[in-house]
């Protein structure tokens, strides 16, 4: 008995607008569209979410996805709401123009992403996992494969799975054995096993493709001697349409901790027909898009599934009564105990932290690709495995808060907060694991560089420490908030740089690194919510007339400063003591 | 599939006989015990609860307690394994001398609390409740109720539950609405729901003794309204049997994120027999020795489920070969990658300081009792909502930690480290939420006697810092361990007095004070747990000849120095601040 569903439009609405000082949905579509267009998609999908997807989540719990004689049997509900899903054209608005797409500004993308996720997080891993693909096929793919696969994805009528784990393979892809051999007619023969392959079966949709990383014959032992693969489930006939069954067999489901409602399946390829997708050898370099697009994506889920937590921990906390309430006159719900107040803000400010990351980074890749600037290109990728990494990693704490939040009603599954918890446990292991999101981090993004595009983000934190420093606030409260809030960052911004030459110092020991490089990764994304956080006082410090949501956003601020961003300093010390050998 | 369960022996003989530089079991019991005695039965316990209760662990989640036909039953095989803890004298193991038991000092009973717990928590509890309930009796109760039940609690015949909570009256007890009217005989009958009442019913004992808080007819609102009443589940024949089904019945059991092998029952009293237990309006009294004993076991429990979750991700990680490790010549399992190592040596070291923080507080109550000292008793009373508010948090982040140790296979049900995850999560919340705790330490512990329990404490530590600063330590190694820890736990311990200081400087703003009081206790818990690891440090420095585990103990200080200390600091920070209001 989960709390309703309700998008977070009025955050949206600010992040488009305001934030971050300009209407950055104008800005990323060229005038075309305006942040109040994109708080109407935002609105639109808030609705669909709450209507279709958000009723279906407990039952997805509940139910789960089962193998009965060889077919995936999804929850009910889920297959006429992934038509619906798919007929509203929410994959396509994944999709970019050049795959047929309607091309949104990523800044959009991420907040749909968030919606889906929250809504149904075992839902949306199916649109999630698609929409990677169809950005992978977009890159690497022939015409024949666009024309016959990318399109039929774009358009929601089939949907696309991520194949790299193998029982002996999972972080280390190197060791990759499924094997495909080159058929007389241009096509290959795929034979091996994956495991963890999410949605890789169900009946939603009337086929499905898979991309599958696989080894073909003579090619070199490990990452380099890997190419990508397009399986479909049923192979496609001259007129476009699924025909015959192609030889990939689900082989079992996976008995999960969370996420029922998704198949996770073991998919058996026994000389499967497939069609190579990109260069041989190139199956790495291919399936990066994938895993890039589903790693960003992934900060979105995170996002989600702590709103909803948080949703839902606030609703349960309004409505209980118990007990005199410290410091407050008459009745007052459990909300504004001392410590639920607490617990209810830890989360609210993180999600806030999240959110707005997430938009930010997104929005990053589009000024990228717009002014094809490396250096922001190079901060944008800083972000990727900062943002998967600390947003699943915050997410994973954040459900236990709501959970505490109920006090014994939460360990009740029917209360439906455990759910969360449940369901939030996969996101710091799937799509790569924090360890090596860290390693992503400090080896390609930091040591590679020596530094400079960490010392770019800095940069960008510390004009913002001016800029709050030389704030104009409307009143003694903003002004009071956004000194705090400058001292606050000017010191995490030096730890921040102390951890990274701490860091940079370590690369002649690179096992000193990689045994901090996880603080230092949640390190660099604590200091970046801060950041975000600091952006919210610098617009709503330019406010003339206050407006409904500033007090909020201040509040929450100073909150995230007092209680998440002092982290960085706990963190900075355990960077700089290396690995205890 | 969880791994075997093996009882940490070597850590027990250290603590008892070494690290609090004296056998501190022939201190408590005058000598008529040592340490090596104190192994042996630590020893026992491990060979009982590896064959007879780890084996059931999984079992007992997969099938759970179910409600047939209004009657409970048990998992496969708790029937028989309750029996045989029973016969085996581990409930008397538990009892004091003045109820008939077997008087063991606190330190020991804390190792067998940890070893029950570990090998299987849902299994556990109902001895920890029994226990508990025997030192409440054994405190209030007439001799009518000790010859009648209580000898058949301490023998293990009849098993205890604890009656607090209602639908309405969860942390605000005050609220209680169950009725005890007086009937002619001189017993009471009750009328009322109580939920969450673990091991509340069940038919591995012959009978079941609820202590139940309830209100008597006119009592005064509020706590001062309760009394304590003891509630058979069959009414006890003049020869001591059981006899008639008393009127209490098991409405249902709750459907539980974890511990599903303990039946969690709803109870409704319909005029059902009861005995006071104490005096009329001295129930919550009665109850807290309850309440503090079961809250001290906690401790112990969260200690048990960590150490479960760390041996199966220990062993997971030793058997798992994956990828080339950096910096490791040859073939090496993935324990010894950078990451998994840091994420091993965090649960290890935060095991070390709960199970050390565990005995030494148990210890701290004999000496408290055997000396009258009420200097010692306070310290020992401060303890107590430190160990179950830290330790418990500290859990249930442990156990997540050991999920991601196991990257995907974390996140399927099979292979054990789910459950861990899932069973930790009821901890910081039963027995009093961390909330409770926090309000109790600061409150009753802190605030009240003007900190000067607090810095008795912290005064402790200063002795430990200076005894670490003029330790000889007889290799290079210890010294550099020692000045280092020297050095972080005297900034840890200002860090404490400045935020012990804060809070007292709230007491005019008592919002300001819980508003930060979880954050506090987190504090005083992560310091307790540097100190307990600076006394290793102290006694291995004191080793002519390096023992066995010297080596692994000074690392164990200085990791748990570089990664879980520094969080004072940002505690501290947050603490400072107050209320965000």
């Amino acid at each position: 008995m989960s709390a309703e569903y309700q998008a977070p439009t009025s955050d949206y609405a600010f992040l488009y607008g305001e934030a971050f000082g300009l209407d950055i949905i104008a800005r990323a579509t060229g005038g075309e569209l305006t942040a109040d267009d994109a708080v109407d998609v935002i609105e639109g999908a808030g609705d669909f979410a709450a209507s279709v997807l958000a009723p279906l989540e407990a039952v997805g719990d509940r139910e789960g996805a089962r193998l009965v004689d060889g077919r995936v049997q999804l929850p009910e509900g889920f297959v006429d709401a992934y038509r619906a899903f798919a007929e509203a054209g929410w994959i396509t608005a994944e999709a970019p123009v050049s795959a047929g797409g309607d091309g949104l500004p990523g800044a959009i993308r991420a907040g749909l992403g968030e919606i889906w996720n929250a809504s149904n997080a075992a839902f949306a891993l199916c649109g999630l996992l698609t929409a990677g693909q169809i950005h992978a096929l977009d890159a690497v793919a022939s015409d024949d494969v666009r024309e016959t696969y990318l399109s039929k994805l774009v358009s929601g009528e089939w949907t696309g799975t991520m194949n790299l784990t193998e029982p002996a393979a999972g972080t280390d892809l190197g060791a990759i054995r499924t094997i495909a051999t080159p058929r007389d007619d241009g096509s290959w023969a795929l034979r091996g096993q994956k495991i963890f392959i999410t949605w890789g079966d169900h009946e939603a949709a009337e086929n499905i493709v898979h991309l599958v990383l696989a080894r073909t014959p003579d090619a070199p032992a490990g990452a380099a001697g890997l190419s990508l693969f397009v399986v479909p489930k049923f192979l496609v006939n001259a007129d476009g349409a699924p025909g015959a069954r192609n030889a990939v067999e689900t082989v079992a489901l996976e008995h999960k901790l969370g996420i029922h409602g998704s198949p996770t399946c073991v998919l058996s390829y026994e000389d499967a027909v497939g069609y190579l997708a990109g260069e041989i050898g190139g199956g790495l370099a291919g399936m990066f898009v994938m895993m890039n697009s589903a790693r960003i994506a992934m900060g979105f889920q995170a996002t989600g599934i702590a709103d909803r937590a948080l949703q839902q921990a606030s609703a349960y906390a309004a409505g209980r009564m118990q007990g005199r309430v410290l410091g407050r006159e008459g009745a007052a719900p459990i909300a504004e105990h001392p410590d639920v107040r607490r617990l209810l803000l830890s989360m609210s400010t993180d999600v806030y932290a999240m959110r707005a990351l997430g938009v930010y980074v997104a929005d990053l890749f589009d000024r990228a690709e717009a002014t094809g600037d490396a250096q922001v290109l190079a901060l944008a990728e800083l972000f990727v495995p900062i943002l998967k990494g600390w947003a699943t990693e915050e997410a994973v704490a954040l459900t236990s808060e709501g959970i505490q939040v109920h006090g014994g009603s939460g360990f009740i599954e029917e209360t439906g907060a455990a759910q969360h918890y449940r369901d939030a446990r996969i996101m710091p292991i799937y799509e790569g694991t924090t360890a090596i999101q860290s390693n992503d981090l400090i080896g390609r993004k930091v040591i590679r560089g020596d530094g400079a595009t960490a010392e770019a983000l800095f940069a960008q934190i510390d004009e913002t420490v001016a800029r709050l420093r030389s704030a104009d606030a409307a009143t003694p409260d903003a002004s009071a908030v956004a000194a705090r809030a400058a001292d606050r960052l000017e010191r995490g911004v030096a730890a921040a740089r102390r951890a990274t030459s701490d860091i940079l110092g370590f690369a002649s020991s690179p096992r000193d690194a990689h045994a901090v490089s996880v603080p230092y990764l949640l390190l660099l994304g604590v200091l970046s919510g801060a950041w975000m956080h600091a952006l919210a006082v610098v617009a709503v410090s330019g406010h003339e007339q206050p407006h409904a949501d500033d007090a909020a956003r201040l509040r929450a601020a100073d909150f995230y400063g007092a209680h998440h961003l002092p982290r960085v300093h706990a963190l900075a010390e355990t960077v700089a003591a290396g690995e205890i050998a």
